[in-house]
């Protein structure tokens, strides 16, 4: 069996948190290949931690995903395992899967966790990474059948996060900021392809709206092509355009929280 | 053989000392599977270590548990393996393994680890950890008999931390803080059991006492209870008592440093 | 095949990015072991990415060694392949790999990585190592002949970073600051071996020059022969002389940044 089981979760690397979801899925599922996709997911940001999901389930094996970012862990919310593109995500039912879920085709079939006999016992009401997650991960690795966790979900019914707004009109192109990365890197709704459309290339000037600021920016191949300290728009790794500082903080320095609304547009 | 090895030190992770101690086990057991519990333990933090590893351990399968903490690296300090409940700890002996040894059933044998055949040369004053305990670890799991390392050190010779201290009289509670973790929860040695026994139940408000400060905190099955910014007590994914600020950091809110002494009671 | 794939990067543990590395190479080589080197180099670093895998590099197994730090990732900086010491480096050409080049022995061939066929399509134009360096690692392993890559690289003419100047003169050695560690240690370009030629043991006291400053300071085995907060000569992990604050950030304190002059010489 070569799948692998994948970890994103908001649980940072001071502790021993992740090692001991690690070390669960190790006791059931001695053989299986963890990749860790990210733990230092802001604490409860689930739109942050499905941007980075969606945008690295490309690049990654199929296998089990686990995703454990909820900004209420001991509520009410239920966790679910959601089929999509021959992978199987696993996390609560609050849309941290769903942009990596559309992103590998939308849900074929979903199952709430909720059969306790694959569940470490007893269940932390504050770890339900380790004690429900996990387990059930290395389960589904092993073998188990979906439908032994729960009873089935409508997959119309799943969480999901909206998705970033994007509009192409009048010879420009708005969106929101979808995500800012561990550089300040803001990344736009907005796809490189859009801007394409509108006849923008690289090594143009764009004009770009935050608000009522309007700002001219080069866009160029990538960041690096601008001087040190330099506003600059490029198309970044996952095909969106992205706003950044080289070797700075654009997000800081423009103060662009996700959500924020971009027009962007060619300048004649 | 499935047993691990798994690694926990201070040594964090802007440099290539990790790396040095994978690569070394690599080259001893290519086909163990190493688990990082953690590496950011503050530098030479020893009871910090401790209380990570020690609330790790169940979570973890059976194998050789390394612990590189240690404020002296280069004194005169001996290092040791320690066997108990099945599992071999390999360390210093400074009570950086004692908790953890004795979450595990306490010690059944121990070692010194003298003997230089085992240990990469030279041994860098600075570096046990790549030098001295990662080839013996690589070594004990592949077989190697612990009594080869060195004479047998006997086990109630071993360094150990004290136990926090925990009180249960009067109808109130009394322990310190053992540990805070990377969000700032403050965790007691206070049992969510005893709490119990004083007839403390989620939903009710609890008594604190932080030296002559007096709180009344709400007692919740989990810190998401409260709303964003405010204190709460709640039962954490060990078993023991934690003082947390839902999205906040209550040790420093509180100024509640390991050590400190807590009382709890009920309110009525 | 028990060789290893490892990685050192300057992409940060906040995001995706790393997983999707390891994410193609499990894709492409599921059986491989991938250590990660280091991801924290600072970004664009390139000396402090060429110091920390010269200094780990004799502790890895033999493998496809990667290494992902570049100021211009976007720029026509060609990627190389480069065989040293029976293991293959695989990196931009711009000096990063090559003091662990030196440190396995030096280049025994080169070849330029320019055939597309190995690559993930499309390139983004910021994210060469997922998609050039992860994939053509993962072929490598595999037992893709190196030539398949593009034409041979005459090694002289291989980027290098200089080697940082030592002189051992007139009872006197000087050398630079090669690198600060994520403690705040200050490595030298001074050998303990040349220290040891003018007589110096652990116990003494050393004169040190830094610019026009002079210290006396101790030179000792480990730098936790001084009490907290004091500074201390001592020869570190790698064999050169570093200078340190036990528990406390050197580089900082003395304000010595990576190249800086330095001169040490006995006391009498």
């Amino acid at each position: 069996m070569t799948s692998v089981i994948t970890l994103l979760t908001d649980y940072g690397l001071e502790d021993g948190y992740v090692a001991a979801c690690h070390g669960v899925i190790a006791g059931i599922a001695p053989q299986a290949r963890v990749i860790d996709v990210c733990h230092l997911v802001p604490s409860g940001d689930v739109r942050r931690g499905a941007a980075i999901l969606a945008q690295t389930i490309p690049y990654l094996p199929r296998g089990i995903h686990v995703g454990a970012v909820d900004p209420g862990p001991g509520g009410a919310r239920r966790a679910v395992a959601v089929e999509a593109g021959g992978r199987m995500f696993v996390g609560p039912d609050n849309g941290l899967l769903s942009w990596a879920v559309e992103a590998s085709g939308g849900a074929r079939a979903a199952y709430e966790i909720s059969n306790e006999a694959h569940f470490l016992r007893p269940v932390s009401p504050t770890f339900p990474g380790r004690d429900v997650l996990a387990p059930v991960a290395g389960r589904l690795w092993g073998g188990l059948d979906p439908a032994e966790l729960g009873p089935e979900v409508p997959v119309e019914r799943l969480a999901r996060l909206p998705q970033p707004i994007s509009h192409l009109r009048d010879g420009s192109v708005e969106g929101e900021v979808v995500s800012v990365d561990g550089h300040g890197n803001t990344q736009l709704s907005i796809a490189a392809a859009d801007l394409l459309a509108l006849g923008v290339r690289p090594g143009d000037t764009l004009g770009v709206w935050l608000g009522r600021r309007q700002l001219a920016l080069p866009y160029r191949e990538t960041y690096a092509a601008v001087p040190p300290g330099e506003l600059v728009v490029f198309a970044d790794s996952a095909g969106l355009v992205a706003i950044a500082v080289n070797f700075g903080d654009a997000a800081q320095r423009l103060g662009l929280p996700p959500g924020a609304h971009v027009r962007l547009s060619p300048t004649r």
